[in-house]
């Protein structure tokens, strides 16, 4: 089977298939990063280029590696000092860039509809690293690849996502992905914290985290962009972390098999205490370590590369 | 045919001969990029340090791409966070990067002569990739390669370069390269943007730009560097554009069959109209396109390699 | 033989025959750069990070070839626009990393201490590349090789050490390691640039750049950082050459066979004088050339090469 479309813009548009196919070919690419020799001939002259807008060390560094382990030159724009600067259009930069003959142009921007927008104009495939509060999408499919590895199916969870639900890029695929793939999904958070009609993307909506996460199978933490929420949202850190962070005690409501996720960076004793964050429910580096996974499974499968499910 | 030089740092040194080899070298190499498996096995072992004391994403990417599909190793040393900052002359900078047994150093430098500066210290071949105001001769053989390409010759084409011909290293490159190979030149642009006694490079001058596009078979384009021209040379973008811009009213005056230049980036409606910059007779991407056959044509050809010219 | 330890953190836990066994080490891979192909596929489908939270060109151009020459992956984060401006700990930060299945981690850090912090925590090899005014073994490392190079041994060679020692990393590393080697060190400088209690470290003392140099076989000068040195430590740039500059004249009183080295970057006409940098004595390019040998050798040492020694 292959992966029938050009670009991976978000979740939205995705179908369960295009998912399953996508997690089964992580599946498959994972053992290489644990191999002695991780590296396999696949993408072998195949040109990846990373054009990251917003400074980012993890998911820049995941799409680097899962590049080169699968020998794809790699090559990384990062716009602070670039032609940006000069006053060029966004469409000039990528036929640019284009005209160098990339496969796959991997773009995170802070606006909303870049990737999408860029992936009209080019012939290349795009992927979406994040775009605004848009869609991740790469971070939903590491999150239900992570999942699906942890509880053996994806169908019938239940999952809470828990957090500042309304500048989530992260809630926002999970929650179009976790629906295509048959979950139930609640968020939790702040009335501030909410985005206008969520209830209209097929979610149960609390103010009550306690209440979120009894029964569930699944807990996934947002991050607090401190920066920019502090003092419009909520009054203080204390009382975010007291009102909506995850601890020990609070912890002790869920299910014993509860899963904690969260996409990084983590700020410990805020939406998280470090207890929880480091214990035995906790697979937040299993995510990072499937991120490689998930990564290599797109490049794979946009340079048209083809996955017999071993699943079907 | 070997090329019997050690550095590339201007075309005035250059002869016709040596332009032609680097150009029927681009040609052979061009297609490598179309391949499906983008790579070949030339430079492998071989070190590329890409050593840029300017921004450019365009050219350094460009010279990353090139090395990476010949198979160098190609290391980039931008230096704004770099020791320069520590207080070490650029002699010892370059010393010590020598000292890592590089093959090929590339380097742009906001002061003239640097480039020229270093070869003489320097055992590896040194490539200017712009050097002030002073030359650019990778963008120039670009544009000779994209002329040859569309035109299929060179000699006896007429040529109008437009814009602050006294600020920009791509027209003096360009001048050098034009008149080695039997092209014919006009600069045209405000009295404040020609260089003194700019006759004397053998160009035909006027501040008329009507005049300078009729009838020739090229008209190339230059940057507005509105960060440090505006103000200075002439009054107001507005005011340039319509003096200087290229738009689709004004090509009517020029060739049916005439093509357009830019080496990017380009300020749409400032030195040209977006109608005539994705117009058909624009050439600006193409030029992209050949920056990275050019490149791979000189490191190839500095690395020791060979070409039996198929024109020849 | 194989080096039996994890990490490379400093030279004060090493002992005499590990520090050999790299030394020997080096000496097989450095032929490697001088070749046509300067690559083997020794370290094929390893993964190398550079985790720089200092500028330094140097230094992490040195690894980055290392790395490439052995055929590894190597990835460069560089903090100043990581997600270590988004709150996170180090902590977390390198096990994400980790969680990324790196072999080998090498990291600069202003405060001393942290390559060992993280160490303890990861699995991966960790790699020291200079953190505070704690150790910087590389440096060290292949200043001894140079040393062994040029001499023919170590072994009861006598070595002055001129500088700012209190704050010298590279000092404290090289005292460690020549003791180790049997070398005899003697340490000048103003009183002001001396730790505390440095005499217990084994080393002569003296604030007479005259006296040190007599009778020693090497003459090690230390950088003046004149960013952060000057005002506090000595009165002015004249002031310290006067009293601590290396010069011809001084030069005088050494033997005839001295040799001269220095970390880089130079200072010209503050700690050296350009005419002792550049004469017959100086082996500062050396130790530049050996850096990128040495690192090799401790990227293959630590991937679980091992070496049966020439010398034994």
């Amino acid at each position: 089977m292959r992966l029938a479309r050009k670009d991976i813009i978000g979740l939205k548009e995705m179908d369960k298939d295009e998912i399953s196919l996508i997690l089964d070919t992580s599946e498959s690419l994972k053992e290489i990063s644990e191999r002695d020799i991780k590296k396999v001939p696949t993408l072998r002259g195949k040109t990846v280029i990373n054009l990251f807008y917003e400074p980012s060390t993890r998911t820049r560094t995941s799409f680097e590696l899962a590049g080169k382990r699968l020998n794809a030159d790699v090559v990384n724009i990062t716009t602070s000092n670039s032609s940006v600067v000069k006053g060029e259009t966004l469409r000039d930069t990528v036929q640019n860039i284009e005209a160098m003959n990339p496969n796959i142009i991997v773009i995170r921007h802070s606006a909303p509809g870049v990737p999408n927008f860029i992936a009209n104009i080019l012939k290349s495939s795009v992927i979406n690293a994040g775009d605004g509060a848009h869609e991740h999408p790469t971070q939903a499919l590491l999150d239900l690849y992570t999942i699906r590895e942890k509880k053996g199916r994806l169908e019938g969870l239940k999952v809470a996502i828990i957090g500042d639900i309304a500048h989530s890029r992260v809630a926002r695929s999970n929650i179009y992905g976790m629906h295509k793939m048959g979950m139930d999904v609640t968020v939790a958070g702040a009335a501030t914290m909410m985005p206008l009609h969520i209830e209209r993307m097929g979610v149960k909506v609390t103010t009550d985290i306690d209440k979120a996460i009894e029964g569930v199978d699944v807990i996934m933490m947002l991050r607090i962009q401190m920066e920019r929420q502090m003092g419009n949202l909520f009054p203080s850190l204390r009382e975010y972390s007291r009102l909506f962070g995850l601890n020990l005690d609070r912890l002790k409501r869920a299910k014993e098999d509860v899963i904690i996720m969260h996409p990084g960076p983590v700020n410990r004793g805020v939406e998280i205490s470090p207890e929880v964050a480091d214990g035995p429910h906790s697979l937040i580096l299993d995510q990072v370590t499937n991120g490689v996974a998930v990564r290599m499974a797109l490049l794979y499968l946009l340079a048209g590369g083809f996955e017999v499910s071993s699943k079907e």
